[in-house]
C-alpha cells in the first residue's frame, strides 16, 4: 500500500478544476451519461492508475480497474472504466490522465532499467533519487516504486549521505575520515553513506569505515577495477553507481558489480500516451 | 509579478526535510558559516530563481539575487548567491536546485520554440497547454512564461475549448455546428475554440463561427493549404497548431501561418544542470 | 457539476464545531434520533443544496435531497431531508442552513435579472463579477450559475479585462489604442475587453479593435446611442453594460441592446429564508 | 488583535491571482511603479484595513496605514497608501478592495446600530450571531468588532443556547424546565441561555433558573411589559432581543430594557464604497 | 458527537507514513491478509477508538467495534477488530494505537477523578484545562470528555477568565474590582470568572461581582474556609479549585465545597497499554 | 536547524484564539505595553524556545532570546523575552509557554537518560520512537533532539524494522531468517533491524545476517549475557534496548554494553514548569 492521501488528488483536480468545466457547461451535456476506457498506446508499465481511480471517484464517476499500478499491459489493453455523467468524466479525466500518462513513463523507465541490470546481475538494485520535479513526491515515488525500483531516500533526514558540500565544512580527507567511525557510534541504526569522486577517493572512505560508497560518475570499467579493491577492505559494504546511469548502460554498470544504480534519470523523459477513449451511453428508456 | 505563495515554497521545503539534514547534524558541522553560489553549466534561460532564492530565506539564509527568472544566461554565470549556517544552506538547496532545474528546463525550451517559432514568424505566439506534470502547475506555467510562452489554458473553468471527448456527447457534425454560434451568444466574453482532426472539421467549424480553431496533428503543410481557407471565411479567426510540435519543427509549423503553437512538449525534457558551488567561510576572529 | 471539494466543507464545519455541539452535550440528547426537513419561506430559486447535502453527511446524518441547486421552488416544498442522531443533525444543520440561504439569495436574485432580462432580449446574458465577499468564491460563484447567470471572470488569470487603473501606467488614450491589436495578437485564444468611461472612450476602443467594451455605468439610454455606432465598426463586438445594474433595471439594460449585464448586486441583499423543521423519531421498540 | 492568519490572506489571493494578472501581462506594464490610495466614497467605519495591507504586503507592495480599522472616518479620508510596481498592486487591489467594503460594510451597520441602541440605554450592547456568510468567520467577526458590537457565539462548542431545536428532543415545557438547574450545575463556568418564543415561556425559563433568555421576535412593546415579570423573578437575568432587530429598530429594542440586541442583520447589507485611486509614479532619473 | 476530521486523521497517518510502511515491503508480505484485535493490558477508560477506527479505514481496512470511547473496560476486553491486508495493517495500527493510547491515559485519570471528587460531592465537576500538548487541543479534549470531564475553556476567544497576567496591565486591586461589574454588562452572555491568588482576593472579586472565581493553589482548608464566605456575598457564586489539583486529592478538593475541579494534571501522565494482538488470516483456497 | 514551519506555529495559535482574548478586550488593556520574561522554576535543559519566539513575533510581539534550546540551565535564568501591547503579549503567551513547558520536560528526560547513560558507556546513545502523541512529531522530536538523544526513526517509510507484527505474515523463525539476507540484498543502503523477544531469536537473528537486533524488554543482566554471544557472531552488529527503558535504569542498560537505549518514556512525563513574568511597561510621555 502506497498510501497517497485523498487530500492530494482533490487537490489536483481543484487547481484544474476551480468551478466547472465551463466547456461542458456551454455545450449543455452535462447529464448525458457516458463512460472512458483507458489504455497505452504502445506496451508499457502503467502506474498512477488508484490515484487515477479515485480523481474519478472524487468528481462522482464509477470506476473499475482490471489490473494494478505496476502492471506490464500490451498496446491497447483497457485496465479502467469509468462511467458517470459528461459532468463527472469531464471534470476529472484529463487529471487522471496527466497522473497515468507521468507515473506510467516513470515506472516504464524503472521497469526498463531493472530489466537490463538484472540481466547482468540478479541482485542489482535501481533505487531512485529525491531529485523528482518539486510538488510531485509522492506520485514520482510511487510510480518508481511501480516499476520495480527502490527509494534512495525520501529527502534530508531519513538516511546519512555525505556530499561534498558538507566536506567543504570539515576538512581535508584525513579530518573528514576520522569522523565517519564517529558518525558510525552515534547513529548505530543507519548506514553511514559517502560520495567518493573517484578511486582514491573512494579507497579512503572504504578503510575509514564507511558502509556504502556512492561512485559519482565512475564509467563502468573504473568500477570494475575499484569495487573488488572496496570489497576486499570491507566485504560487506555497498557499492552505488550513481551519475549519468539510464536504461541503456544500466547493464554495464549492473555487470561492473556494484550494488545498486542510483538514478534521477527517470524522472525525465516523456509521459507514456494512455489513451482515454470516451462514449456517450444511449438514453434507452 | 507570478504569485507563488511562500506556503508552497515552506510545503516542498517540509517534504524533504521532515526535521533537520541528518548528515549535517551527524557531522557536527550545523553552525559552520559558508556560502552557494549558483550558475548554469551550459547557457540557457534561467528560472524559478525567485523560489530558490524563497527557499533559502524560509530555512534562514540570506540571498542576493543578480538576474530575474527569464534571463538568458552563458554557462557559468552566476545568478545567486546564498549565505548562511550550513545548517541552514543544506536544508534547502537541494529543493532550491530542484526548483531552478526544472524550471530552467522548461523555460529554456520554450524559448527555443519562440525563437525558432519567431523566425519564421514574428507574431507567432507558443502557448503551453495544462498537460504539466500534476502539482507543478504553478512552477510549470512560471517556468513557461519565464520562457516566453503563453498559457494555453489554467484548466477546465477558463475557456471554451471542445475536444472530441465533448463532442461525443452532442451528436453529428451538423448538430454540433448548431451549437457553436448558440454558444457564442451564452459566453460573450469568451472565444470558443474547437479542436478539429483534419481539414473539412476545420472549415466546418469555421464556416460555422468558432473563433479559434486548433489544429489536431496537421502537417505544415497541411495547415499552408487550410489555414487561407480559414481565413477567407472569417478573416479574424486564429489558428492553433497542437500535437507533436516542438522546437525542432516550430519553424515549420510557424511559417504555416498559424497564429500560435499549443505545446505540452516543453515539459517533458531534461532540467538544466544549474550548479551549486559551496563554500566555507572561514571564521576570522 | 460544479466542484466544491469535501475539505472545503469539512473546514467550514469545524470553523462552527471546535469539538462539539455543548448545548446538546448539556441536555444528555445526543443519541436520540430525529430528522429535519428543509423548505423556503417564500418562493425562490434554491441553491446550495449539495453542499448542505454533504455537511448533514459529513456530520454522519443520512441526507435525501428532492430537488437540485437552481431548482424554482414553491413556498414550503421540502427539497431536503437529513435523518440520524441529534448529535449528528446539530453538528450540522446550522452552517447547512448558512450556505442554503446565502447560496439561495444569490441564486434567486440572479434568476430575477435573467428573468427581467430576456424578457426584453433573449439572447442577453447575466454575467457575476469576482466582488463576492472574499472566501466564497466557490459557493457565491456555484450560486449564481445555480440562478441562471454565468461567470464574468474567476479571478485575474484568466481573462484580459484593462480597467483604468490598468491604462494609469500606460500613457494617453492614442498610446493604449495602439496596444489593443498588439495584446490582441499576443494573446490569440482570448478577447480583448476594455472597460470604457464614456462614449467617446467606447467607440475609441472599437476602433482600436476591442473585442468586447464594458460600458461602466452608462445608462441604457446611452447604450442605445452608442450600441449602433460600436456594431458599426466591429459587427462582431460584445458590449457589456457594468456599474448599477440590478434585477430592477435589468429589462431596461437588456432592451438597450447589450449582450451581457455584468453585475456585483446579487451578491449583496439578503439570504433567503429557509426554514429546518425538527422533528424527534420515538424510538417503537 | 485580531488573529488573521497570514494563510488566510495568501489563500483569498491565490483564489484571485492563480498566477498573474494576464492584463497587467498582456499590456507589459508589470515594472512600472505606481501607488494607489484608499478612501472611503461616503463616511463611514472602515475596516479590514489590517487584512487590506497584508494583501498588499504579501504580493511585494509596500504599506502605510493612516488610521486603523473601527475608525469613523469622512468621506475621502485615505486611510491606507500602497506603492509598488504595477505587477504587485495589481495583483491584489481588488482583493483588498473586497476585503475593506464588505468589512467596512458590517462595521458600518455595527456601528449604526451601537448608536441608535446605546442612546436609549448607555449599556445596551449590540451582539452579532454566528449566521455570517460561510467562509468569512473571521472577517465578518473582526468587522463586527470594529464597529463596537460583541460577538453573540462563535460557534457551538463556546456556550449553551437551548433552541426549540434542541428541546424538540427533550419533551414537553416542564421536563426541559427540570433540566436547566442540572446544565448550570454541570457547567457552572457557563450561562445556561434559553431561547423563548413567547412570553410564558419566558417566565417559565427565568422561574427555571435560566441565566439568559433569548426573547426570538418579541415586538418592542411586549418586551417592555416581559423584561420587569423577569428580572423581579431573578434580578441578574440577562435579556436579549434577537430576530428582526436591525438599526432602525435598534433605538426602540434598547428602550425596551434589554441587555442585548442580537443581530445578524449587519451581514446582509451593501459593502461600502471603497475607492482605490491609482496613480504612476514617473521615473524621474 | 465529537467533531475530529477525516483531514486530521489522514495527516496523522502522513505524517508516519510518507510514502508505505518500508518494512512490510522489504518482507513481501503487503498482500497477506489478518486482523488485529485491540484491548487493554489494564482496566481503565478508553478513548480514541472512533478516531482509530477511521485510521484503519482511512488506509484501506475494515472495522468492527464493540464499545464506544468513554467505555470502562476490563484487561483484555477487545474492543475494536480491523481486518485487512497486512499492507493497510501495518499502514495505521501503530498511529492507531498510540490515538487510543495517549486518548486511554487521559480518559482515565479524569474518570479516576471524577470518580473520587463524586463521593465527596456528587455534583463536584471536573474541567480540563487548554494546556494540553500543542497539536493535540482536539484529541485531548475529546478523550477528557470520555472520561466525564468537562472543557475549562477551548482559548482564549469563548470564556472570560482574568488571570494576573492580565491585571498587571490595569491597576491595582480596587481598580480592577470596577471593571468586574463593566465587563459584566459589556458581556451579558458571559461569566465573569477572576483568578484569585489568596483568600482576601477571592472576597474582594466576589464583592465586585465575579460570577467565577478561580482559587489558585488554595489548600482544600482554605478552600472550606474561603468558600462560605464567598457564597454569603453571593448565593450564586460559582468557586473553582486550581493549581495541584488531581485525582488523589480530588477527594479532599471535593469536599471542600467547591464547585469545579481544574484540572490539567489528566494530561501529564502514562498512555494507557492497549494490545494490538495480529493474527494472519489462511487463504484457504 | 530543526525545520518547523511557521505554518505549524500559526495553526497552533489559530486553534488558541480564534479570533482575540476576549478577556483582554474586555478589560480593555490591549494597547498598554508591556514584557514578559521566561524562567524556569528549576534547573532543567530549555527546548522549544525558537518556536516559542515565534509564536509572540507572529502575534505581534518582539522577542529577545539569550539561550538556544537545548541548553542546561539553572532556576531562574531568564532565557526570552517578548516586548508588546497587552494584546500581542496575550495572543501568544500560553501557547508559548505550552510548547516550551512540553518540550523542556522532554529534553530534561533526554538529558538526564543520556547522562546517566554516558557515565556508563561514553557512547552509548539514547534514540526516542515515534509513539509520542500523534500531533506533535515534530515538536516532540526536536525536544529529544535538544536534550541529546537521536531519532529512531521518523516513521514507517525511513528504515526497516520487522516486529512480531510483520513476522505473524511470514512463517516460522526459520523461514524468517531466510528473508533478512534477501532484505539486505534488495536495501543495500539500509540496514536490517529486527526485535528480538529472547535470547534464542536474537542470537537466531544475528546468525541470519540482521544489522540491529532490538532486544526488547531484556533486563540487563540478560543483555549482558547476550551481547557477547551476537558481537562474536558479528562483530559490526548493533545491538538495541528497548522496552521499560528510563532515566533511572539508565545507566545498568548502557552499562550492558547495548549500542543504544530505545526509549518511548521520555515523553510520559510531566511538563517542565516555565514561568511567564509578566510587567507594564509604563507610558512615559
Amino acid at each position: 500500500m502506497f498510501f497517497i492521501p485523498d487530500s492530494f488528488i482533490e487537490k489536483l483536480l481543484a487547481e484544474d478544476l476551480p468551478i466547472m468545466d465551463v466547456t461542458t457547461e456551454a455545450l449543455g451535456i452535462g447529464d448525458a451519461e457516458g463512460a472512458v476506457e483507458c489504455f497505452p498506446k504502445r506496451g508499457c508499465v502503467a502506474a498512477g492508475i488508484e490515484e487515477a481511480a479515485r480523481a474519478f471517484e472524487i468528481s462522482g464517476a464509477r470506476v473499475e480497474t482490471f489490473y494494478k499500478s505496476g502492471s506490464e499491459l500490451d498496446a491497447g489493453t483497457i485496465f479502467l472504466r469509468a462511467r458517470g455523467t459528461a459532468d463527472s468524466l469531464h471534470a476529472s479525466y484529463k487529471v487522471a490522465q496527466n497522473i497515468m500518462e507521468y507515473s506510467s513513463g516513470i515506472a516504464t523507465r524503472c521497469a526498463a532499467m531493472v530489466k537490463n541490470a538484472r540481466r547482468a546481475s540478479p541482485h542489482a538494485e535501481v533505487s531512485v533519487t529525491r531529485k523528482h520535479f518539486p510538488g510531485t513526491k509522492q506520485l514520482s515515488l510511487k510510480a518508481a516504486l511501480s516499476g520495480g525500483a527502490s527509494i534512495h531516500r525520501l529527502g534530508l533526514s531519513d538516511s546519512i549521505l555525505v556530499f561534498d558540500q558538507h566536506r567543504t565544512f570539515v576538512g581535508g580527507g584525513g579530518e573528514f575520515a576520522l569522523k565517519i567511525k564517529d558518525m558510525s557510534r552515534r547513529f548505530p541504526e543507519k548506514k553511514i553513506a559517502v560520495e567518493a569522486g573517484g578511486e582514491e577517493e573512494a579507497v579512503l572512505f572504504a578503510k575509514a569505515g564507511a558502509d556504502v560508497v556512492q561512485c559519482e560518475r565512475f564509467e563502468p570499467e573504473l568500477l570494475k577495477r575499484v569495487i573488488p579493491r572496496l570489497k576486499e577492505i570491507n566485504p560487506g559494504i555497498k557499492i552505488l553507481a550513481a551519475g549519468g546511469v539510464n536504461a541503456e548502460n544500466a547493464f554495464d554498470y549492473a555487470a561492473s558489480g556494484v550494488d545498486a544504480l542510483v538514478t534521477s534519470w527517470v524522472y525525465f523523459g516523456k509521459p507514456e500516451d494512455i489513451k482515454m477513449r470516451f462514449c456517450a451511453i444511449p438514453n434507452l428508456l
